[in-house]
């Protein structure tokens, strides 16, 4: 029996209802809740009170991006969160969040630069300033992030870390649909066709991981092992073997990676990624 | 009698100093303490809990500056700052504020882009970076900035608003020399003769002030006037009548104005300003 949510709609409201005593954690999302939240949701609710944040940040989109396409389903998605056992969502307006003419802006560094900093310029810094002010307005203890958005986590770690905020980073692993597919919100832009397809992307990444097992070490075969099988999906932007601290690109032998890939199937972008070498206690602890 | 100082070197040093509990007042300098950072932290101090930090910020300085010349003296500073009933001095080196190759940025918008922030290209990114991670650090209730550095003092009220800091940024009156020269620590650089001839720049400024009370407001006379008596010291770089909130420069006549002026005299480059028809309290609600 799912328990209700208090729904948020002010920072004034945030403050009210946070008080100074509680030790939240804060799963920021931008809702078309699926499967990926609710493991979230639950785990933060595991670890004490459960707040999420259903707010579709404009600042993280360029104008040619699908920013007003983007799914929005607040009903659905607070019943997924009751369900789970959230204690609160916070869903501001986007007037709420940002007042007219508000330009500052938390801008990563290098961290944010190559693979979706690159092919979405400003992206990161959008995605900085937002999550920056949640942590302002609910001032949690913790935070989760799905490793799904692998660079998102790496510049969230590195904010969390170079501005001292005094903030947990939970990483989460990748929650996937039974053929592999990555749980995303955009999956929904997908038809029916596109949807078959899409599984080469993950079946190109659990492919290198095999390798990987197998002793391979090569970033050079490894990649091509990726985009070999990925391209059944559609043409790649890229396919990386990165290093999972830095995110720069590997040559030669890894001794740990992050391959990751992005690919447009029909209208929906896509990205993921498997670690390898590495664990999430580890990327936890960076 | 004056009470010792806490000096703190690290973050978890200060962190083990400030606890869970403490309500502290933060007062950030970058040293070289004269008689209005005293008056700041016998503020802080007569709010509650004190604590100083020392810290000449190399990201706010462009590399043409005086970041290498910019007067040190922890000795004379950890004396006034006990005077003045400081509980405590964090004094972190660069590589414990900033990490090797750090380069994530609090970057202000239209607020840094005329005037200080127009002269000193980086000036105000690197201000808020370090201000934001100040406040990381030490989490103060409230935070304690002098108007003389009028510009500063509204970025950082902009960032307290934008990323939602639960901070209380305390605006404080200029202190000044018995002659009306603004203190600063780059008053130190002047000679005898500078010194004398720098009275100039607040002379000019009082003449506004004046002209105000006696129904003055047309920006250009005001302008004109400062700009008559304050090149006795030297050519000022601009002589400025803004909007004090939104710091863009009035025509025509002005309801309230920060009247500001920098202007280098020897090796000191020099900023002071008089804020007219706006009481501090006023700009404390912004």
């Amino acid at each position: 029996m799912a328990s209700s949510v208090t729904v948020l709609r002010t920072v004034r409201e945030v403050r009210e209802w946070r008080g100074d005593a509680g030790d939240v954690g804060l799963v920021p999302t931008m809702g078309a809740l699926h499967g990926g939240h609710r493991r979230l949701v639950e785990r933060a609710a595991a670890d004490g009170v459960a707040i999420a944040s259903i707010f579709v940040n404009p600042t993280q989109f360029a104008p040619n991006e699908d920013y007003r396409a983007y799914p929005r389903s607040e009903e659905a998605d607070l019943a997924l969160l009751a369900d789970a056992g959230c204690a609160a969502a916070f869903i501001p307006g986007v007037e709420e969040m940002y007042r007219p003419g508000e330009d500052m802006r938390v801008v990563p560094g290098d961290i944010a630069s190559r693979l979706e900093g690159a092919a979405r310029p400003g992206h990161f810094a959008g995605v900085c300033t937002v999550v920056a002010k949640l942590f302002g307005m609910v001032r949690p203890a913790r935070t989760y992030f799905s490793h799904k958005d692998f660079q998102q986590l790496r510049v969230v770690q590195t904010m969390v870390r170079d501005l001292a905020l005094w903030i947990r980073v939970v990483p989460f692993e990748i929650v996937r649909e039974p053929d592999g597919l990555a749980m995303s919100s955009r999956n929904a832009y997908l038809t029916p066709d596109e949807r078959r397809r899409a599984v080469a992307l993950s079946r190109g990444l659990f492919a290198a991981r095999d390798e990987w097992a197998r002793g391979t070490r090569d970033a050079a075969t490894l990649r091509a092992t990726v985009r070999g099988i990925a391209s059944d999906a559609g043409t790649p932007e890229y396919v990386s073997i990165a290093d999972p601290v830095t995110l720069r690109e590997l040559e030669g032998r890894a001794e740990r990676a992050v391959v990751s890939l992005a690919c447009r199937v029909g209208r929906a972008r896509l990205i993921d990624n498997v670690l390898l070498g590495m664990s999430l206690d580890e990327l936890a602890r960076l």
